[in-house]
């Protein structure tokens, strides 16, 4: 098995290494990833522009390959021939949850995304590590557990064609962790405000600030399987399409 | 009623003054778009440095706001006050078509669905300007009227909740326009290659090249509207739950 590993923070991420090395007893390992971070950067494809591409070292000493394009590009060019055939692709451990809306915002996700929309299976890890106190540095090494398990579980069974698997990982030890629940997005609570300023030459400029978003605790959700102590893992799609709503909009005289 | 009107292509674009001027007659009009092009920039939101707002002037005369915030930015920070209340949100109008997976990069999508996870109505507007030859200067002006006449059918039925709609229009005129038709995401065919360059120092290069991306003409998608010279309303959410892969997933043995 060749599984390709990336992420949206950037090669020098403590959460890339801690999936890279998490990945290896899996199969061959190739580690391509943006040379800076990316976060909250979408669904991003180069196209105006040509991208580089280096090889360097993560902090363990392996071979990794990065590029000054975004996480997309990171999953487009190996898979478009720059690497053998790639049967996995796996994205982060991205530092904070992903989950609700935060789907449609995030780096890790999309990169998932765009691996899916290659034909490749594509897994995004997160770990919810808003959760502990911010002078203490993150710790991968039970999320890095968790991915394993994820990922053989995905190779062994096998991943149908355009379903992308979103994991949030809760901030516990592997022993406080309830158990893995297969979850649908749940709903984001944005609590952003407009923070305006005023710089040193009396010109005004913003912020977008606010509290941290919250989630609502429902079950079922990745919001209340991460909040109940559980790994979450949400299966996605590329089909935006609300069903719902076409009977509605048909309702509608359009045509007259 | 009060119109917010952006796009992902920059202030200065043709689209967008022929969607403000087309929103006119529907109530107050309000343009805030990027002081530069963002397209194929997915769904970002800045939070990592402050944002600038300056007023400007479209080429009509008329007043508008600009950023060098993202398009998601150019709709959250009216919606978060610096705009009087906003009654619709309108995106585009995008000179290329944003079908299939293409909702998923599109700057001119994710900032109606900015819009729509702040509670506020979105539509997005895509021309398939691809169809016509090069050398002819895009012409916005069926689009618009396209435009006016689903933006105020929204207004007059109201969109539900969590509803974003992704309007594309074929490039036709009016009268060869075969009329709206409600549509599902359909399936981009990419046909992206990567084009390994040499540069004149000896370093190799990549462009993500390749052909334009086809769609799999099926009826009832955006794809096929399209093609058979429809203007194709298709109703997006942000739940992207596979909720089919729900229950597959359920069946692994995840938790022994």
């Amino acid at each position: 098995m060749h599984i390709l590993v990336t992420n949206d923070d950037g090669v020098q991420a403590p959460g890339l290494l801690a999936l890279a090395q998490a990945m290896q007893p899996l199969g061959k390992v190739t580690v391509f990833a943006p040379d800076r971070n990316w976060s909250a950067s979408g669904h991003v494809k180069t196209l105006e522009r040509p991208l580089r591409v280096q090889e360097t070292m993560l902090v363990d000493g392996t071979h990794a390959f990065t590029s000054d394009g975004a996480p997309s590009d990171c999953v487009a060019i190996p898979l478009l021939g720059f690497v053998d055939k790639v049967d996995l692709v796996v994205s982060g451990i991205n530092p904070y949850s992903n989950i609700g809306h935060d789907v449609t915002y995030s780096g890790t996700v999309t990169a998932a995304m765009e691996a899916v929309i290659a034909g490749v299976p594509g897994i995004a890890f997160s770990l919810a590590s808003q959760d502990k106190p911010a002078n203490v540095p993150t710790d991968y090494s039970h999320a890095a557990q968790v991915a394993r398990v994820v990922a053989e579980k995905a190779l062994n069974e096998g991943l149908s064609e355009g379903v992308i698997l979103n994991v949030n990982i809760p901030y516990l030890s592997v022993e406080n962790i309830q158990g893995y629940m297969i979850t649908r997005q749940g709903l984001r609570v944005y609590r952003d405000a407009l923070d305006k300023r005023v710089d040193p030459r009396g010109r005004p400029y913003y912020w977008i600030g606010g509290e941290q978003p919250t989630g609502v605790n429902e079950e079922g959700t990745d919001v209340g399987a991460l909040m109940a102590g559980y790994v979450s893992i949400t299966p996605l799609q590329l089909d935006l399409t609300n069903y719902k709503a076409i009977d509605v909009l048909k309702k509608w005289e359009w045509n007259k």
